[in-house]
C-alpha cells in the first residue's frame, strides 16, 4: 500500500475545484459544528458562578439568578452586534476585518491574533477536558491521558480534512442529542417544581441579605459566568462556509444558536438556584441536577455522556473558525500564503493541520492539564468582541446609513458591557490571564514581520525593461564522488552533456583512503580530473565548500556557471531512505542556501 | 546568531579525529558513568525483595538474607564471566559480539536488539523515577511532569553530545556521593547493631517458619531482587572508551563496581532486616533505614537527594552503552550506517540523539508513568547474560586455551544461573513481560531486513566492465513557471546554457489566469514556448509530472536527457521559509523519486 492510497483511505478523493459549492453548509448542520463550543459552555457556565459565590458560602447563591440576567443581557447585546456585522461583512473574517476596516491596522491584528491563539486554547483545553471524563469513568487509562488527549486531536483533524460538511453530518447527532437531552432535563425539572414537587427550603430566598459579599466577588461571580459566551463569535468568522445566501442564513443559525444557548443556561442556572445545589470537587452541577430531576437512571447517564462528547467538540468550532479566519489573514499577507490553499476535499487543509499540531503541543507542555488556561481563553475572546463592537460604531458614524442611530445604539452598548467585562476580567484575575499582554504584542509583531517580507519580495522579484539576466558564456561541472559506483558512471555521463569543463571531488577522512582513491581512478576515468581534500573534522561539507568557492571565483571571471551534480540513491521503499547517509542532501542544501551554486541532482533508481 | 553558533554553544567546538586519544576514559569516570545504572539499583533492590515477601507477612522478611545471599553468588558469577568476555572480546559489543561469534547470527542480533531496547526502558523508566521524585517534594510542579522530564531527556541528551569526558566529570562527583553517604549509613548502621543500640525484637529471627510460604513465592522475590543486577554488562559494551590499555582498564573498573554493588547492596538488605523495616509505599526503604540510624536530620536530607539524582543519572549507562553497541551492529550492517559515523565531539552523537528521542517518545507514550516497564527491563538484561555465558562456554570448549576448564566452568556456572532466573522471571511475571516476545523477534526481523538490503545495494553499484553508461546526445529543458519574475529570467538564462531544446510550463487553475499568462509570455520571451496546462484539482504536480511523462518518451527515442529546472528562493532569513510555498520542494522531490528526471535547482537569493 503506497502513501497515496493511505492518504484516500484516511481523508477521502480529492475534490474538483467545481465542488466548492456542494461543500457548503445548511443551517442545520453549521449550527451543530459553529455552536458547539457556546453550547458546552453551559456545561459549566453555571457552576463557574457558583464557584465563586460559594466563597461567602449558601446564603450568595441567590445571587446566581441577577448575575444569570446579567450573562443573558450581555448575550442579547452579543447576538444583535454580531448579526449587523455578518450582514455588514459577508466576506467572514469577523472581529479582524471589522476591527481592521474600521479602527486600523493593529486593532485588526490584535483582534485576529487573539481569536486565533483562542482557538488553539479551545482544542487543547477542550479535549483535556474530555479525556479527563474518560479516564475518571475507566482509571485504569489514566496513565495514557496525554495520548489519548492527542489521539482524540489527530482524529477531529483527520475529520476535518475530510472536508466541511462530511466532519459536520457526523458530528452534528451529538450536538443536538446534548441539547434536546438537556431540554428535557430543564423541562422536567420545572414542571416537578411547579407542581411543587420541590421543597422551598432547599434554597434561600431572593433578597436574603449576605453578610460579607462584596461587589469585588459579586464581580468576579460575573465575569465567571460570562465564560459561557466564549464561542459566540465563531459563526461571523465562517461565513462563506454558508449555502446561499450566505449572511442571511449565518444570521438565522446566530439567532437560533443564542436562543438555544439563553434557555439553556439559564434553565440549568435556575434548576440550580431553586434545588439549591452547591458546587463540588467530586460531581458536576448538572449531574446533581440530573440527579435531582431523574434520579440515577439510565436518562441520568445519557446527560452524562453527551455531556463529555459535547466537551470534546466544542474543539470542533475551532476547526471551523481558525482556518477561515486564517485565511483572511493570510490574504492580508500578514500570514504565511499557504494558509489560502484549499486541500485535496476542498477545507483549508494547512490550517487545520496546524491547528491540531499547535495544540498536541499545548497538551503535551502541560501534560495534558490544561485547566489553568480557561481564564486565558476568556480574555482573548473578550479583546475581539470589545474591538468589533468599537469598530461597528465607528462604522455607523462615519457611514450614517438609513437608521443608523438604531445600529450605533446597538454596537455601541454591546462594546461598553463587552469592555466592562475586560477590565473585570484583568482587575479580579490578573494572575491568571497576565500571560496574554505578553503574547498579544509577539503574535502582532510576527504578523507585521511577515508582511515586510511578503512586500520586499514582490519588490525585488519585479522583472524590470532595462536589466535582464547576464548571458553566460559556459558550464563548469563538479562532481563529488565517494567511490567509483555505478552511480558515479551515470552522473559522469550526464556531467559531459551539460559541461565545458568536469571536476570530481573526493574528501578523504584519511591519507590511506586518499592514497586508494587516487589509484582506482587512474584506472577508472583517466581523462576526468579528479581532486582530492583531506578533512581534519570529518566534515564533508566544510571541504567541499571551500573548494566551491575557489572554483566559482575563477568560473565568475570567464563568465562560467558553476554547477555541482549531486548523486541521490533512489530506493525501492521509503523505510530504506533511514539506510543511507543522507549526506547529499546535506550538501545539496548547504551548497543551495550558502553558496549561490546550482545544483542538479542525477537519480540513481535501486532495483531492490 | 546563527544555527552555527548555537550549535557551538551547546556541543561546544568541533574536535579534530586526531585527538580521539584524549576522548578516552580513566577508570575513576568510566566507573562513575557505566555503573551508575547498576549501583542506582541498590536504591530499590532490597525493597523489591521485601515487597513480594510482604504478601506472606512480617515473619518472612528473614528470608531477604538467604535470597540476598542468592543475588550476591549471581553477582558473583556475572563479574567472573563479564571479565573473561572483555579480555576475550576487548573491542567492545559485548553480549552481541559474544554470541554472534559463538552461537551464530541469530543469537547475537537477540542479544544486542534486547539490550538497545533494554536501553531505551533504562533512560526512559530512570528519567520518569527522577521527576517522580522532584514532583513529590515539590507537589506544585506535578502538571509538568511529562516536560520536566522530556526536559531531563534533552539535558542528558546535550551532556553527552559534549563528549564523553566532559559529561563524565560533570557527572563522576553525584555518583561517588552516592556511594559515599551509603558507604556512611551502612558503617554508621553497623555500628549500632554492634553497639547493641538497636533492640533484637525488630526483627524476627532467621530460620522461624513462615506458614503459608511457597517456593514460587521465594523465587518471585528472589528474581526481584535480580533486578539490582541490571547495568553490570554496561562496561563490556564500552570497553573502547577506555584508556589504553583499554581491556585491563575495563576488567579493573568492573571489578570496582562488583565490590561496590556487592557492599551497598548487603549492607542496605541486612540493615533492613536487622531494624525489621517493612516496605510501604509512602516512604522508601532507604529513607527508613536513615531516619531510623541518623534521624531526620541534614545527612538524612542529603542522603535522600543523592539518591534523586543517581536515579537520574542511571539514564547515563544508557547514554554510554547504546552508542557503542549500535555502532558494533551498524558495522556489521545490521542497523543504519548513520550510527558509525563520529560527531563534532567525537561522540557517536547519532546513537546518542536516537537514544534520546526513543525515550522520549516511550515518556509521552506513558504520560510519564513508566513504573509498569521494570520488569520487562530486567528481562531485557537476562537474555543477553545468558546468551554471552553461553557463547562463551562454547568458546572454550571448541578452542581450549591455556586453562580452559576453569574458565569454561566460571562461564557455565553462569549461563546456568542467569538461565534459570530466566525462567523464573518469565514463570512468575508473565503478565508483565509477554511484550519482550513480542518485539523480540520484530526487532530481529528488522535487522536482517536491513542487512539484506545493505547486500543487495553494494550488489547493484558494483561497476561492471563490461557495460558502461550510455552517451547521451542531448538535453531537453523543462522549466515550470508560475508568473513573470527576475526568478524566472535567471533560469531562462541558465536553462538556455545547459539546454538543446527548452520548454516553459505552467500550470492553471482557471481559464482566465491561463490566458492571462499566455498574453504576458508573448510579450516577455516569445522565442521560448510556453505550455500551458489547466488543473481541476488545484495540483501542480499531478499535471507537470503527466507533461513530464509525454516529453521525457520523445526524449528516449532521441537519446536526450530529460532535466526540470526548479528555481529556488533563498531567503535572508530562515523563518522567511515558511512565508513561501514550498511548492518547489514537492514537484522537486516527486520528480527525482517517482519520474526518473535530473532536476536542477537554481537559486535566487532574496536581499531582503
Amino acid at each position: 500500500m503506497n502513501k497515496l492510497t493511505v492518504k484516500r483511505i484516511i481523508i477521502g478523493k480529492p475534490l474538483k475545484t467545481s465542488a466548492l459549492g456542494e461543500q457548503k453548509l445548511n443551517k442545520l448542520k453549521a449550527l451543530a459544528i459553529l455552536s458547539s463550543d457556546a453550547l458546552s459552555s453551559v456545561a459549566y457556565g453555571t457552576e463557574q458562578i457558583l464557584l465563586v459565590l460559594s466563597a461567602v458560602g449558601f446564603l450568595a447563591y441567590w445571587y446566581s439568578i441577577p448575575i444569570a440576567i446579567g450573562v443573558l443581557i450581555l448575550l442579547t447585546a452579543l447576538m444583535l452586534s454580531y448579526r449587523q456585522i455578518i450582514y455588514a461583512y459577508p466576506q467572514g473574517g469577523g472581529a479582524y476585518v471589522v476591527s481592521k476596516n474600521n479602527l486600523g491596522e493593529n486593532a485588526g491584528l490584535i483582534a485576529g491574533g487573539s481569536l486565533l491563539v483562542d482557538y488553539i486554547l479551545t482544542v487543547a483545553v477542550s479535549v483535556s477536558a474530555g479525556t479527563d471524563a474518560i479516564t475518571s469513568a475507566f482509571p485504569s487509562l489514566y496513565q495514557y491521558n496525554v495520548i489519548l488527549a492527542i489521539m482524540m486531536v489527530i482524529l477531529i483533524t483527520i475529520l476535518n480534512l475530510r472536508g466541511v460538511t462530511e466532519s459536520a453530518s457526523i458530528l452534528a447527532y451529538p450536538v443536538y442529542l446534548f441539547v434536546l437531552t438537556l431540554f428535557i432535563l430543564i423541562g422536567v425539572g420545572i414542571w416537578k417544581v411547579l407542581n411543587g414537587e420541590v421543597p422551598t427550603e432547599l434554597h434561600t430566598p431572593m433578597g436574603t441579605t449576605v453578610p460579607g459579599l462584596s461587589i469585588f466577588l459579586l464581580l468576579k461571580a460575573f465575569s465567571s459566568g460570562c465564560s459561557a459566551l466564549t464561542g459566540v463569535e465563531a459563526i461571523s468568522n465562517a461565513v462563506p462556509n454558508f449555502k446561499e445566501p450566505s449572511a442571511k442564513n449565518a444570521v438565522k443559525t446566530l439567532t437560533m444558536m443564542g436562543l438555544f444557548l439563553a434557555v439553556l443556561f439559564s434553565g440549568i442556572t435556575f434548576l440550580a438556584f431553586w434545588f439549591g445545589i452547591a458546587p463540588s470537587g467530586e460531581e458536576t452541577v448538572i449531574s446533581q441536577i440530573a440527579t435531582e430531576v431523574f434520579g440515577k437512571n439510565a436518562m441520568y447517564y445519557f446527560i452524562q455522556v453527551t455531556t463529555a462528547i459535547i466537551l470534546i467538540l466544542a474543539a470542533n468550532t475551532g476547526y471551523a473558525a481558525f482556518p477561515l479566519l486564517a485565511v483572511n489573514l493570510a490574504t492580508d499577507k500578514y500570514m504565511p500564503r499557504i494558509f489560502t490553499v484549499r486541500g485535496d476535499r476542498l477545507s483549508y487543509s494547512n490550517g487545520i493541520v496546524i491547528l491540531g499540531i499547535a495544540s498536541i503541543l499545548l497538551i503535551i507542555f502541560f501534560g495534558g492539564h490544561t485547566e489553568k488556561l480557561i481564564p486565558l481563553y476568556a480574555v482573548g475572546v473578550f479583546i475581539p468582541f470589545t474591538l468589533s463592537q468599537t469598530g461597528m460604531s465607528r462604522k455607523w458614524m462615519k457611514e450614517k446609513p438609513e437608521g443608523w442611530k438604531g445600529k450605533l445604539a446597538i454596537n455601541l452598548i454591546g462594546a461598553c458591557i463587552t469592555f466592562t467585562v475586560l477590565v473585570i476580567l484583568f482587575t479580579t484575575k490578573f494572575f491568571q490571564v497576565w500571560p496574554v499582554l505578553l503574547f498579544l504584542p509577539f503574535v502582532v509583531f510576527g504578523f507585521h514581520k511577515i508582511n515586510k517580507h511578503y512586500h520586499n519580495v514582490a519588490e525585488q522579484l519585479r522583472v524590470s525593461k532595462k536589466h535582464s539576466a547576464i548571458k553566460m558564456e559556459g558550464n563548469i561541472v563538479i562532481l563529488p564522488v565517494a567511490g567509483i559506483t555505478k552511480v558515479v558512471e551515470n552522473s559522469l555521463a550526464y556531467a559531459e552533456t551539460v559541461g565545458d569543463v568536469v571536476i570530481a571531488v573526493y574528501v578523504a577522512f584519511d591519507r590511506e583512503s586518499e592514497r586508494r582513491m587516487e589509484e582506482k581512478w587512474k584506472e577508472f576515468r583517466p581523462d576526468i580530473r579528479l581532486v582530492t581534500i583531506h578533512s581534519h573534522y570529518r566534515s564533508l561539507i566544510r571541504p567541499l565548500a571551500r573548494f566551491v568557492d575557489t572554483i566559482e571565483e575563477k568560473a565568475a571571471e570567464q563568465k562560467h556557471n558553476v554547477t555541482v551534480i549531486i548523486p541521490q540513491f533512489i530506493t525501492k521503499k521509503n523505510w530504506h531512505n533511514f539506510l543511507h547517509n543522507q549526506s547529499s542532501l546535506l550538501i545539496k542544501t548547504h551548497l543551495l542556501y550558502k553558496r549561490n551554486v546550482i545544483v542538479t541532482t542525477v537519480p540513481y533508481h535501486l532495483r531492490k
